[in-house]
């Protein structure tokens, strides 16, 4: 049976790690690699090795930042009493790109998951305490994913938030832009109808 | 408006050029990168840097070996009087992953395209025309792609080949397996009824 040069599936068995690459893609990139000049692979090879030598974790909020600058999401030109939550520091990007969200984030780390060893005292939910303190949070947006994990979280977040005073609210949930009734799922028709908005 | 870190966009940058791969994809592959151990990630990274570094081309068919190895694909366990005609050195892979191919190769390296500048003379067809002849070859079947280029390569190598007492073949064209008649498309229909087998 014929079998790729060593380096070669050696790539492939890498390739795979990445989310949604079976073989057949994992194949045509590395194809699509070996086509690429000296150069250019040596400089996708180096900006995989150098990753993370330039990207820090906030300490204040946990979002990614570069090594030479401050990180963007604590800047003081962002509302100081507004918080976002998110589970992990690839949100943020997400919501920064609908521009209309100028508060300040606060990265959990990871949502809360029994089985997989996660419970609530991982979320180390002292720093957080003491951010709402110092900053006078007035509103807490909890931006987390509607999964069991997410939604235990969220419920988790709210019990221990409630009694301070602050306004604690999530993400809409709804038809999403474009939708269609031949694609839509039952779950979210169903809170699209108990959430109706009046026009 | 957040920017991503610097090694991150430029990652994303790099990773968008891989077939098939959006900023969405590249930016899923990125933050899956982060959370890679460093041990992951440097064998990743070298892996891409050292890919082509123990690869060869066979200086008789064109596949790929390793430097270490001959070519598995000029071995003398095959049968010397039947030739394949590919475009590149990945469809050796794809054939012999059927187990019903016992001949040789022949690496065109791309198809006839007037349009990049890929003309018939590109081809080194003398070289082509010498294997033929030391190897006496008895059949050489034409495995290029349906398309445009794939098609007029296959027409001019017919011409080219056609006074030399070798029978020609190319791929048989039809339904693929699993076809489900909502779904296939009317040039590969007609194609499957002018081709039609008695049973």
């Amino acid at each position: 049976m014929a079998i790729f040069p060593k380096k070669i599936s050696q790539l492939i068995e890498r390739l795979k790690k990445l989310p949604g690459v079976g073989s057949k893609t994992a194949e045509r990139f590395v194809f699509e690699l070996l086509s690429w000049k000296e150069k250019d692979l040596e400089l996708f090879g180096m900006g995989i090795l150098s990753l993370k030598d330039n990207i820090w974790n906030c300490q204040e909020c946990g979002c990614l930042y570069d090594k030479e600058q401050s990180c963007q999401f604590c800047s003081d030109k962002r509302n100081p009493h507004l918080l976002c939550i998110i589970a992990s520091p690839k949100e943020v990007f997400s919501i920064e790109q609908t521009h209309i969200y100028n508060g300040l984030y606060h990265v959990l780390g990871h949502l809360i998951s029994p089985l997989e060893g996660k419970d609530p005292e991982s979320l180390n939910l002292n720093h957080l305490a003491e951010r709402i303190k110092k900053l006078q949070t007035k509103e807490i947006i909890i931006a987390l994913d509607s999964t069991l994990e997410g939604d235990a979280t969220a419920l988790f977040l709210h019990e221990y938030l409630r009694n301070q005073n602050i306004k604690i609210t999530r993400l809409a949930f709804g038809l999403p832009i474009g939708f269609n009734f031949d694609y839509v799922d039952q779950g979210t028709l169903a809170l699209a109808l108990s959430g109706r908005k009046i026009l």
